[in-house]
């Protein structure tokens, strides 16, 4: 990649100032022949193997789950993404973004899955040097060893750096001392390695250690009992003077922290992936059950009630997946552009995730959201059915409601969302001033009502989103203003700011998608697609708007509230379209095809 | 009552085109302190018997929810508004509300005792002639026979006139032979009556039987695996030429939908008391929990994420709260007045509450749904902890689902309130047509914006919800003529109404219980309910816009659009208000009485 290219390349956050131009971008309609067929080998083998077995599993059949990560190993799918040096397919982020995708119909297996090759495998990875990866990661690449990640305690679970693990050096010098308890530790029952955290001495951040299940004094708790994931193995993990060898500090001392961070950056937008698979799993119930069901003489997809909800089920999914792979190709570009650069192919990778990881927040949170909306409404769907253990919903219901829990609270990436921006803001690295005091600028001028001349399929949808860029702007750079550092503590503030950044960030993603796809297949092949970037964007514009007034009224007053109010308005107006046709149309099509079929 | 006071009663769904005084609806700080008393009973008995019960109940430990139901009994809580001359306490239903609205907080109990008293035992007492009155009503009343009621098949459910189950009259004439299975019968594992609904020869209508479980014929599956209320006895019931005595047909052959229906008029509004219940039960244990909890040094109800969920969270319980009592006074003084006309006890009783069925549907569904965001939040509040089965947020989000499904679902009571609405219309018991048509008017002549003079403290909310009734009345009108017959197939026009009566409902009943409140205690006592009353406003005109917005796009065109989204827009706006500070403030009483305190 040449000099320019790489400066032309968009960096994280920059959404906010930049337009993207549709070429730019991946879309999921263009996944190559070689990706489609390792996601058809992960449906097939949900398919053969999970899914006939989800109430064993759930029960925690002794030795099943490792067993089924055992199957899913043999099948590659734990290395997709790991270097062929280490044993593995060497491929890159977005196809394995895929395989997370599509695994993530799997309610417990997903989660096991996802813990293993994320949290479980990627610490070592990318922070090992090569005799920790030489010997940890290809045992792990191939299921032989499962992997656990122990951050969480009891007292220390959003404060993740104020653990009180402590290890210390033992007098030999050969050893380190860990003593300390961890808590929600996924795959624990069975995992071989565990990634821990704690902090050495009185250091001020937590170091990482690679422990073995069998170091001594490393013992397990019973598994605790859950709402949902029941066939994931969640215990405490106690260490009790554990052995760690000191050739088992991972990356160097105080490098814990960050190391957590970054692991979660990655497994951020990996749950949006394992959410948007789950949704598209529920949704295609849904419909089979609502072409199935009969009352009032006729199948419950021909009603109105029923054919809306499908709509909304399948617009929120297609939209959260038109993010999710935005920014995992922008991901993947940054890395290229980082080893280009010359750095080594870890680093570039860190680097490159890192560089997006306010967007990586906001794919967490709107797809564990639009997960739990579509779980929701497939339980209504079924009527009672929705409530019993024997069907379906009631397992998705439960499954999906860890998503906004775990990989850091939504809370807490609302507010890392706007957080991370202001920083970079600070920093230098984005330009949010300039754009903001020309948003207020405009705001004492006389608006340009003058209609464009251009009518293009996506002017109109172009103009909305440049002008909720405008009203963001708008309402962070009055609050920086107003608020200065103050801005922490207004915590409301900030999650009104994420709600409008993720919405603009989403429906900018969507519209591009469609974009693409109209332009790669013709409008006559994506009208329902159209349909839903119009139905999406219409909504959020009434999000933004709300979010917007209830932010400004909280911190403006008098005639500096009225003005942003008025702004706020402009800047979130959209022209009236009929959305309940539009939902039908999207419906029907779903209904015709009797799954999801965007 | 005198005459003219009757006249000017206010009737079911006139609140629609009619203004309420404060002063005529009931409000629950005027609780007296025998209903007190009684409520206290209640929640001892929950802190007693229930609360260190809930694992075992929900393990449906052999004999113990029928053993709580005796001690219930025994305590009287099962006969509050059964006559005296049944062994009951023959108190009013508002004080039977309040007893179901503190049992509410008892999980599946509450489901146990809900479906006994409610459509377990009120089939027989309403329609039930002396003779069967006198046998099972005592019985009923004390708990020593527990009741169920057998609507639902497994064809049948929404469309409930629809089932499958037969009845012929024996060869002797001294038998019903019933055949037929039911399904999703609550307390059908321990009831010793079942209330059964079945298709008399080739009838069209269904016709009800009152059921004694050791009739010939009658057997149970075993339980059904749930989602939550796992402690409520769900079985399926089937009937096999079981032997009814003829004398055990109950009220009128074919009238058996009449009283499904009536019956679950009250079972709604009964419902929407028992969610209230939980909810602030739920909103407690969340307020302690976050009071508790320390993360970053300082406890979790110090950050604003947490303070304004925990005031949403009140803010639609005490709305719920309001609409439910001031319905349920409703109800009581239409009963009043149907006996004073001349009525018997139980034809008035039966016909009070079907006066109410719109206001009772509304209830059920903002009720149950205000109980699913509030146990929502309450997970989410107890992060980890919220996941795990051994912290109440768990059970109390399981349990909760299940209310937007029976008693009608939420998508059925949403069709039913506007369908009832525009039939009375229809039959001239509610003047819809002149109002509409005065609104119509309003939108093409000059809007009159001259400030009212008089500035109390309730005008400009009542303003508001002058102006949501036009909104609705606009948009109901004009759907009626448009659409004209095709309005029941225009499902989602139906929904949109129905959310805005419903937000039209809730405002004004909570507008008018403050403006009481304020008159009896002054506004220095009544601050924080001031706030939940602007904060609540504030957003249901931006749910009715939003509703509105989307019925007008979907049926209206060209100059009439744009003229109804001007009146819809001038109809719903209201004046800016720092919702952010009103949030805070409603929290920071609940943070410091460490209990849900409205
Ligand atoms: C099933 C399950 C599996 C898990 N797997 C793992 C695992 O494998 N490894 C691991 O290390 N951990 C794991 N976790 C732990 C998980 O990451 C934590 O539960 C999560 O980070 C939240 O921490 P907490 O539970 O302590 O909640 P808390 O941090 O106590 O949060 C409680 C509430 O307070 C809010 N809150 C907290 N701080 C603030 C603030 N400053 N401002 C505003 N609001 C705030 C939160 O958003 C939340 O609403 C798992 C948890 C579960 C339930
Ligand atoms: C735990 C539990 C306890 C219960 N207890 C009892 C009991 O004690 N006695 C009893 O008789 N019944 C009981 N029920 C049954 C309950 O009343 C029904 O489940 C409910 O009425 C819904 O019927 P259904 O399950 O057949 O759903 P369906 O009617 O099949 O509904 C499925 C979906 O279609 C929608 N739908 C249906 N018809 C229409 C339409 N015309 N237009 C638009 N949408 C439509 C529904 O809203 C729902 O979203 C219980 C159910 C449960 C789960």
């Amino acid at each position: 990649m040449s000099e320019t290219e790489s400066i032309k390349a968009i960096k994280g956050g920059e959404f906010l100032i930049r337009e993207t131009q549709a070429d730019n971008i991946f879309i999921p309609e263009e996944w190559n022949e070689e990706q489609l067929m390792i996601a058809e080998t992960c449906t097939n083998f949900l398919a053969q193997n999970v899914v006939p077995n989800l109430s064993r599993i759930d029960e925690q059949e002794e030795g099943l789950m490792p067993h089924l990560m055992d199957e899913a190993g043999a099948l590659g799918l734990l290395s997709i993404s790991i270097p062929e040096q280490y044993g593995g397919f060497g491929k890159d982020f977005k196809t394995s973004m895929l395989v997370t995708e599509k695994l993530g119909a799997g309610n417990s297996f997903s989660v096991a899955f996802s813990a293993h090759t994320g949290i479980g495998t990627l610490p070592i990875l990318y922070y090992g040097n090569d005799a920790q990866k030489e010997k940890y990661i290809p045992k792990l690449a191939s299921g032989e060893w499962k992997g656990a990640y122990c951050l969480t305690e009891p007292g220390a679970g959003s404060d993740a750096n104020s653990g009180k693990a402590r290890a210390k050096l033992s007098a030999d010098g050969k050893y380190y001392l860990l003593t300390g308890q961890k808590m929600w530790i996924t795959n624990a029952g069975f995992a071989d390695i565990f990634t821990v955290f704690a902090k050495i001495d009185d250091d001020e951040n937590l170091s990482a250690f690679i422990v073995e299940k069998d170091f001594e004094g490393l013992s397990l708790n019973t598994e605790e009992h859950k709402m949902g994931i029941k066939g994931s193995s969640t215990r405490q993990v106690f260490f009790n003077d554990c052995k760690i060898p000191v050739e088992n500090l991972l990356s160097e001392r105080q490098n814990g922290f960050k190391i957590a961070v970054n692991i979660l950056n990655i497994g951020r937008i990996k749950l949006g992936g394992a959410t948007v698979g789950a949704s598209k799993e529920v949704i295609t119930q849904a419909i089979r059950y609502a072409n199935e069901r009969e009352q009032f003489g006729r199948p419950i997809s021909k009603y109105g009630a029923i054919r809306y909800k499908l709509a909304q089920q399948a617009i929120r999914t297609y939209a959260s997946e038109s993010a999710i792979y935005r920014a995992s190709q922008n991901m993947e570009e940054a890395m290229e552009m980082y080893m280009a650069s010359g750095l080594d192919e870890t680093k570039a990778k860190l680097k490159g995730v890192e560089q997006f990881a306010i967007e990586a927040a906001i794919i967490k949170v709107h797809a564990s959201e639009s997960l739990d909306y579509v779980v929701d409404e497939g339980v209504q769907i079924y009527g009672g059915m929705g409530y019993s253990a024997e069907a379906p919903m009631d397992r998705a219901y439960r499954d999906s409601r860890i998503n906004r829990i775990f990989e850091g609270t939504n809370e807490i990436n609302r507010m890392l969302t706007v957080d991370m921006m202001l920083k970079r803001a600070l920093k230098g690295e984005l330009d949010l001033m300039g754009p903001a005091q020309k948003v207020a600028g405009e705001l004492v001028s006389i608006p340009d009502f003058g209609g464009s001349e251009d009518e293009g399929l996506f002017t109109q949808e172009k103009k909305y989103i440049a002008n909720f860029k405008k009203a963001v702007l708008m309402v962070a750079g009055a609050a920086v203003q107003k608020l200065m550092t103050q801005l922490g503590k207004e915590q409301e503030v900030l999650m009104y700011l994420a709600d409008m950044l993720i919405e603009l960030y989403v429906s900018e993603s969507l519209q591009l998608r469609v974009e693409k796809l109209v332009g790669m297949k013709g409008e006559g092949a994506a009208k329902e697609q159209l349909d839903i970037m119009r139905v999406y964007i219409n909504d959020a514009a009434g999000n933004i708007a709300k979010a917007g007034r209830e932010a400004i009224n909280s911190f403006a007053d008098g005639d500096e509230r009225r003005m942003m109010l008025m702004g706020l308005k402009r800047f979130t107006k959209t022209e009236d379209i009929n959305t309940t046709q539009a939902r039908r149309n999207i419906a029907a099509k779903l209904i015709e095809e009797n799954r999801y079929c965007y």
